[in-house]
């Protein structure tokens, strides 16, 4: 009798609280309601854990998360949740019509390229003391962006009334930004999807502040 | 009879020669034999012609690359790249085999969030006078991390020996740190692939030297 590995093995997931990329993964793991199991990697903590030769096997670019699953370690929180759509049943996390997946990766996209790595910890470090200015100004130059996009697009999720991995990525951008002290009332649509999205389970089991790893005065 | 619009209108892409996200589109029409249309947006000219209200309309990112394609406007050059072989024959630009899958997205992600929008024209425009060192810094950082994983997975292209969206995220990247003057020969499988993908006709086509929109002084 051939057992499947998938059955045996739980998905690792090597990530941070915090970390808007690794929090991605978790709402993926959620909404497909798969179990995995969690190691923290501090990205604070004695300088930096994920800059370890150790984790550095796991993901050469020295950033959560990376996910040892099916006997391989994927890094990237996209390649890694579209792998879980390839391989794994459950809710589908892009629409079936061509139009509308290029719709959520569009917005994906945005925010994986055109935000997120500019408020990244590692670029951060690099900015210094003007750092959170330099966070706001990326975040709201992206977000004036992705609310227009979303008047559009969006119906009760980012693109139309399912969820979507534009919806893995829009609630931790939102995380962010809140973080930053950008004013997200400024940008209605966005807001309003992020309280739909946050009211959700998958979201709300996987939010930073309940995490093995979530500080004590962090935490919910 | 029903003649689709496909056959009847060709992609119109709005890019710039130059930059490395219109180059991966023209280098996905080009594998795919799909025949398309430029609108040059001179990111340069006239303080940029991607800050006009009209081609915010197309991408209010303000950036290139957009492509009309079968009546919608798509932006980001991996969403595009992706509905075009959802949608349309040809060699495949992905593999079958999720695991493989994987790979070739975990080395897009890598280079379109981890490197390229680092040394983005917007964000080069904000760091100002240090613009080369900060480019430079972060696609080295990029580069350390993917010489690492293509050795582990390249074999005549980046994974494998089947061409994919690695490969075209691959040449233009490499393309802007010969720009900013990064030294390529340190990193030999990088170098390797980028010579053998130069030397095929979608990529020489494809090419900033030799775009509707290449100045005189720089076509090859």
């Amino acid at each position: 009798m051939h057992v499947s590995l998938r059955c045996l093995v739980k998905p690792l997931l090597h990530g941070y609280f915090r970390s808007s990329c690794s929090w991605r993964v978790r709402i993926a793991f959620a909404l497909k309601g798969i179990d995995y199991d969690q190691v923290p990697v501090n990205l604070i903590k004695d300088g930096g854990q994920q800059l370890t030769d150790q984790y550095k096997e796991l993901n050469p670019m020295q950033q959560v998360p990376a996910v040892t699953i099916d006997g391989v370690t994927l890094s990237q929180s996209l390649a890694i949740i579209q792998y879980i759509e390839e391989t794994r049943p459950g809710p589908a996390l892009l629409p079936a019509d061509p139009q509308k997946r290029a719709k959520v990766r569009m917005i994906c996209d945005l925010i994986a390229s055109g935000i997120q790595p500019l408020q990244n910890l590692y670029v951060l470090q690099k900015i210094g003391e003007d750092k959170v200015s330099w966070a706001q100004h990326f975040i709201i130059r992206g977000f004036v962006a992705l609310e227009s996009l979303l008047k559009e697009t969006a119906g009760k999720y980012c693109v139309g009334d399912e969820i979507s991995m534009a919806d893995i990525c829009l609630a931790p951008q939102v995380y962010n930004a809140e973080r930053f002290k950008v004013d997200v009332d400024q940008f209605p649509t966005i807001k309003r999807l992020n309280q739909t999205l946050l009211a959700l389970e998958a979201f709300s089991t996987s939010h930073p502040s309940c995490q093995p790893d979530t500080p004590a005065d962090l935490r919910a």
